[in-house]
């Protein structure tokens, strides 16, 4: 059986569809309108003509491109081959462009959807545990400079985002496990008996068990529907998503794009923002640890030990100012009261955000 | 003495601003936080250092960054150069791009506002007089491709719109009159009355009275505001803004951008327009005529064979169906029923549409 999330936005919204197979979740027919289908060089074999056909099936007149796979392609420049692209496949304002993979394709090809004319529609297919759970819901779309990760991009809504629960059977170990860090954090933040049942299932999120893996996947999608709902473009509660990214993301600048997957970042700055959270906001250390320990039974890293001997506290500390959520180079946290419950917009003393840092080894 | 035109829209909203003086025009304190200001070769030279003094006294922190002047820097390439210099000018959200110059300059600006981390202040500062009457007010940004104009960008409007009428003074003659285009058309698409004061004034206007200029200018934005205010996002209404652009883009995208001004092509689109509204919609001859006489006073072309030889019909239809408001490659037409009274969304058949080319000359 199928499950449908609605994400309700101020005078429109807009449904996930999970379930099993493309044809069960495909909603809005064509009616002989283009689609473009934007993939990557890893998923476009997998899934691109079973998508193709789905989509065709479904009324549409199917145009597909390739990228690169990685966060290499996630560029003004491949932008600006997919604007041709989509101007080759003479998509009009009725079109609709398709991001069929994981996160990078998400934010990439939602980017061109939403610069495209001035926008054209979008569904999203994420093909990752990362992309379902999180960067396909909820609007953001992104590339990056190379002075930084996604400094560039728009809020901008998908028409519906299609969830085909069978795509996770092939996805490669290290990236779902990067996936189940951010299904960690939606218990952190918001839900405390969400985070209990992964301690108990965690062991079935591990074996990929696909009942367990479908309630858990529509519960994060809840969760992101229900905070985007209340602040679609991030002027407040919207950023206690960012929990565990400001250290996160500063990771991936540092050791360079792709060293760490996003959710191995993400998980060191959990541990990070654990550390902090104890000393600013009497975070009890019981429970930090039981973060800590719930991502080690996932296999996510825990330790700073895994950085490279070259991403040293220095340069990571002058990422965290670079950081698009920074306010005039001070850098604010997301720190958590108590599993289930975060405050936004925190900011740290330099001796706390260096003692919380040395303590992650 | 100052005018203020208001543009509502829904939850939110902005002033126009009209007057003598950068410091005249200015709201919104800046507290300490960056300003960007974009603008280019020809403009900075003139005023970049008068706007920058203007905003320093208004609390910012400013930095000022040059394009070269024209068309050419319209380009994805050129947003990029943007986006590293903001990053570089440590613009956070606070922050302000600020826009001096003409429809280039506002439309690239206003892209670079739009996406840079997803969205910081912008503030149009419009140089010219096509600027002034429209392209600064109503939140559409864009960059070209080489495949077409304006093939990419967002809506997103301004913080404020700041007129500062003086630097028409040094608007070059034919910049002048290219804007006077899209004065008449105002009148065209919604305001008889308006369009008959034009003729009256039309000595003034070529003479640059300041007091009649300031009186259009301000009347344009009122009724830009209006129709923007009714439909954002260009799904109705909106599209009568584009009176005379369907053939107008065309000329502009086969002459080579550049060739002919905005306002020049508009023109000649204009004069199409009424061509194809007479035969589609009844338009009286004599108004048809009307238009085509302010135009001429205002030293504006009419006549198609101010086209190059190889700016043909059949290029130009080709072209017409790449708009991107073409539907399935059809094009589609404001067309005229009366001056002040305007239809969106028309199609025509390809024999009108050749004819009334053809009774251009």
């Amino acid at each position: 059986m199928g499950d449908l999330v609605h994400v309700q936005l101020e005078g429109r919204g807009y449904d996930i569809l999970l379930g099993h197979g493309f044809d069960a979740v495909l909603g809005h027919p064509g009616n002989g309108d283009s689609a473009l289908i934007i993939s990557d060089s890893h998923v476009d074999p997998l899934y691109g003509s079973a998508l193709q056909s789905a989509l065709e099936m479904n009324g549409y007149l199917c145009y597909r491109v390739v990228v690169p796979a990685g966060e290499s392609s996630k560029t003004l420049l491949q932008a600006g081959e997919l604007f041709e692209r989509a101007f080759d496949a003479r998509l009009d304002r009725k079109g609709l462009i398709v991001a069929l993979g994981g996160g990078v394709v998400g934010d990439l090809a939602g980017f061109v959807a939403a610069t495209y004319l001035r926008g054209v529609r979008l569904l999203q297919v994420p093909t990752s545990l990362l992309a379902m759970v999180d960067s396909s819901v909820g609007g953001k779309t992104a590339v990056n400079l190379s002075r930084g990760k996604n400094l560039v991009g728009v809020f901008y809504q998908p028409r519906q985002v299609a969830v085909n629960l069978d795509t996770l059977r092939t996805l490669p170990d290290r990236e779902y496990r990067s996936g189940l860090a951010e299904v960690v954090k939606y218990g952190v933040i918001r839900d405390d008996s969400f985070f209990e049942a992964l301690e108990e299932d965690a062991d079935a999120l591990n074996a990929r068990d696909e009942q367990v893996l479908q309630n858990v996947i529509a519960r994060c999608c809840e969760i992101k529907a229900e905070v985007v709902g209340q602040d679609e473009c991030e002027s407040g509660v919207r950023a206690i998503l960012n929990y565990g990214h400001t250290l996160g993301h500063a990771i991936e600048t540092v050791s360079g794009y792709g060293e760490l997957l996003h959710g191995e970042a993400v998980a060191l700055g959990m541990v990070y923002a654990g550390q902090v959270s104890r000393r600013e906001r009497g975070l009890d250390p019981d429970e930090a640890s039981r973060v800590v320990r719930l991502m080690e039974r996932f296999g996510l890293p825990v330790r700073r030990r895994v950085l490279a001997d070259d991403v040293t506290w220095e340069r990571l500390r002058e990422a965290m100012s670079a950081d698009k959520k920074a306010r005039r180079s001070v850098p604010t946290f997301v720190l958590a009261d108590r599993i289930g419950s975060v405050s936004e917009g925190c900011e740290v003393s330099e001796s706390v955000l260096k003692a919380a840092f040395d303590e992650m080894d």
